[in-house]
């Protein structure tokens, strides 16, 4: 059995962990953290999990991670820079589900989110946990980087094409919609009900901190430069990321093939059939990512549709994913979860 | 292994049916049916179970169960009164999830129901598939009359009331609130986003069909007279069944203490703490129901509060409860999935 | 013209009669205040009135009223009463949308709404704004507590019944359903998209304010005392009151024909024709209250179903309501939007 | 006063041309046609129109249109071009809400909607209603072909560019995305509430019948081919477009005021601040489009936000705007709404 804890359970991606560790059957829960909640015990906070836990939040100033194997971050940006170090010391391995590990370059990263780094040097050990990519290095790894939500999706649809090396990498287009929960649990106006059900409306357009993430990721596929236009957009409904990436076709490839090889042997990739349009809710509550492949008119446009659930795929399914892998479980272990549809 | 049969398996019940049967550890699903699918891949339909399922969807005029177990009917009313006895007689025992055989009254069914029993003589036999109330028959029973979905929130949230006698039993109020799955998979109008969405409005205030099973159920549960004013209502969420209950007390009684007792060995009855408020998401896509009981400004009328899934302990998953008590398995097997939320 | 001023403008309410007024034909809107927002263009915040407004929100420390007829306070509990003496002492009328002038009982108040009344001597004299109730008062009132939105939906609902004296009005039962909006425009985290969406809950089981304001309400046309059992609920959709009201009739009556002669001649109540089912999306934007009546197994029990807009008939549309009455317009100018369906 | 007649009017084109018509202060609607509601009270079929209006929908095999002055087609595609010419031949003015007129080339148009065109000799007369191109010609018009919901969003969203020849038309995405009352009032199971809640998908990626339109109608504007990459996508909301567009510049313009300059005169087009992010919400029940434009990271890929309410600019709205020009009208006459936030 890993033993785990968590630091950070209250928000979303927290709540999604203890939904899949709880059912998880090598995983024990040793404890878990919340400053606010301290004391609550997790079912009170989240009915959803009466009769599935007995634990109580921790205070996060007293708590004692000496028992865990590993431990998970699912707290906002900035805090796993500050505690991972003592725990990587301790022989705790580390999953950080915020970005505090994720962009290799520091002064960028300190751009994009206006901190100053407080682990520079574990930055560069980090691996980024995109098994898809680096299932090798997550094996051996103490310290897990997370993906983002959008850059799971959007990388996940575009890298078969640059591997390719079939595409103008310079010009790519990523429209993507998310559900409300990536704005994560907290109390703002603009993810109110009455503000975002009935509506639709991009934000961030000119820049958004996961371009260069996923700029990132793409650049170590790719041979020469990527330039992204990168448009997130809130959609109403709560769970789901859609991708649709836009690239313009250097020279001739059958899509269809490109991406069923690519992804052959990947658990939780699923190349749809040729013609196909995902859903979102092809892949509610579970690990899995759907992609289809276009190109419509038979153009020089290539048009990649990706799915996933932020909260799974996007975020605690990949972070379970990375520890089996780094636990020598088989990778699926505990994140079969079949999609809740309708 | 319990070799499993669905005859109609295209509506919500059936996917839900699929969803976690495919996913029980001691069902092996042999035969799914489907007139207007026959042939169709069942993940092609529901892409929600690609990669979990290689069954076609099979012509019901061709169909061979004889190497099921079981065969559940995820069908409109009035088909597996047709296909029971067959079944039977070949030693298959049957679960109904539609209404054939939950009143037994035959002539009262037929009002309600709008056409002719095709089997009465099997209508005594059926046993009633509430758990909560019928264990033991169900043990021994070849043929299972599912609940409906409001049946099962309604029953369990007044039956300990009137087990106890606590209340004025002939003028019991449920005010009920249903998400549109309830309505099932079929194309009409009312129940599109369009006119279902941001949207609120009872129906069948005059009569609807799950007033006379409440009222049998209830009554078998009382020493006088049952009387329900039934309100059902939609409501716009896929979802979820929550169903607000009213009686007037006709003696001091705690309430808390009452519930808590009666269902203090119930796998999926969960009653909260004193003071609560129970959502319909606590329950998603799960088999529970989550009870709340209130006596407000401690005056002589109770209120009740209960939730469950619809399509889970309100359909599927009781359904495969029933299963797990029929072929003395563990009853919580492969329906203890935690529910989603957010 | 009406010269009008609004004190808080930034929520729901707020942006409501904003849109109403801007579109009122004998209004001219001359100062609106926040706090928060002073310097703010009131198009800036809500881009729905980009073109149709050319104010600013205004620093409340600083404003001057000097040049109002009217002031509508669109602002949270407690503000009204302490600004609104000083206005009519100017001779500006004043219609507080909030609840400080709502109950008579002062210590009432002071006991729902966890406050000391600041102006306990306007109390007696303000005029509770329910036209189809005060119509004569409202016409020479300087001062208007508006009715909140629960109140009006469930008073227009009963008040056919309990005038007649043909209920047991002690115990009578309002199982009420709001859309989000009604909790405002706040920074929360149960109302947040991701919390309210797919969800159905009750709240405030034990007690809610809007309980005294309706009890009130109902008593003074009542000849008995008046007992009521008050569960509001909260649904997922943006705008709208459904109502569920359940009394046990005392003697025969007729309750369509009671209804339809009741609000004959009401401008902005529509009695739906005897077997209806109202949509809250029927009044959707618009100051209509629309009712229907049952009796189900003609039984001796009453079934009234009464659906507003939240923000329009339980709000700002029935505060311009009283605004007309006040200054003698036919009671509908400005407000006879219709509804917006789908 | 203008004398009006509606074919169709039971889809959602159609009732909001009601909610439109009742309201317009110029305008008799005389007739209104259904062969399915033939008999039925419209305000029977819509309880929004309670109160507003008294007519019964006509048998169209009976109906006389002779006393109107302009017929509405809120069909689906194929009638109008049946029975607009002995309208037409009448002295009757016809507007067309479905797709019969708008595709000038009949062999694309019946390559895209599957059937033999009924009257080619109209085609080339009828006029495109966009006003903002087409003001002068619209006035003058007998018969309009009112743009499709998706060719008016996207088409106002990329002219600007276009006739300034400043990006690379030849291959211009515009990625959309539109509520579900876009598919109409049908019962189709990929509409229902329990389908297109909570979900997001695309749809229609080989190829969408409004590709030849929006192309057609760019190439009028533009001096060189028009290559477009068109793919919608299905939300969950009932109103609102939102239209990203991709566009590679050609050379250095400043987008803000291109597009300011661009609409500066035109009512119902409205030109964001610098850095804005339009909401669908912002132009609910309106017929405004709202556009906003930006050049992330200063790069040379522009991206244009457009949104309308689909319904209204979208199709009935924009309808009513070109009778207005017919006729003689002020032109924003009768279609001033608020929108309706939130």
């Amino acid at each position: 059995m890993i033993n785990a804890g968590i630091v950070g359970g209250t928000g979303y991606t927290g709540v999604e962990l203890l939904r899949i560790l709880v059912q998880h059957p090598k995983v024990k829960l040793k404890v878990i953290t919340s400053r606010q909640e301290a004391g609550t015990g997790v079912d009170e906070l989240f009915s959803s999990l009466r009769g599935q836990i007995a634990l109580k939040f921790s205070d996060p100033a007293k708590v004692d991670f000496s028992k865990c194997d590993v431990v998970f971050f699912a707290t906002p940006n900035g805090i796993a820079m500050q505690q991972a170090k003592a725990l990587l010391d301790s022989g705790i391995k580390v999953i950080d589900l915020a970005a505090d590990f994720r962009i290799k370059d520091v002064a960028e990263w300190e751009k994009w989110y206006g901190m100053t780094h407080a682990a520079p040097e574990l930055v560069a050990e980090a691996v980024y946990g995109l098994p898809e990519v680096n299932r090798e290095k997550i094996r051996d790894a103490r310290l897990i980087a997370n993906p983002g939500c959008y850059p799971t999706a959007v990388q996940l649809g575009f890298i078969p094409l640059i591997e390719a090396g079939a595409v103008d990498a310079d010009h790519l287009i990523a429209d993507t919609k998310s559900g409300v929960s990536g704005a994560g649990r907290k109390a703002e106006i603009h993810t109110l009900y009455a503000e975002a059900s009935d509506n639709f409306k991009s934000y961030a357009v000119p820049g958004h901190r996961h371009l260069p993430e996923i700029r990132q990721g793409l650049s170590e596929r790719s041979n020469g430069p990527i330039g992204l236009t990168f448009v997130p957009h809130l959609t109403p409904m709560i769970r789901g990321i859609h991708a649709t990436l836009y690239a313009r076709l250097t020279r001739d490839v059958d899509l269809q093939t490109l991406y069923e090889n690519r992804y052959a042997n990947e658990p939780f990739v699923d190349v749809l059939p040729a013609g196909s349009h995902p859903e979102t809710r092809s892949v509610r509550g579970s690990n899995f990512c759907r992609i289809a492949v276009h190109r419509p008119g038979n153009g020089d446009t290539a048009v990649i549709l990706s799915v996933t659930d932020n909260l799974v795929k996007g975020a605690a399914g990949q972070a379970v994913q990375n520890m089996n892998i780094m636990y020598g479980l088989p990778e699926t272990t505990g994140i079969r979860h079949v999609p809740l549809l309708p």
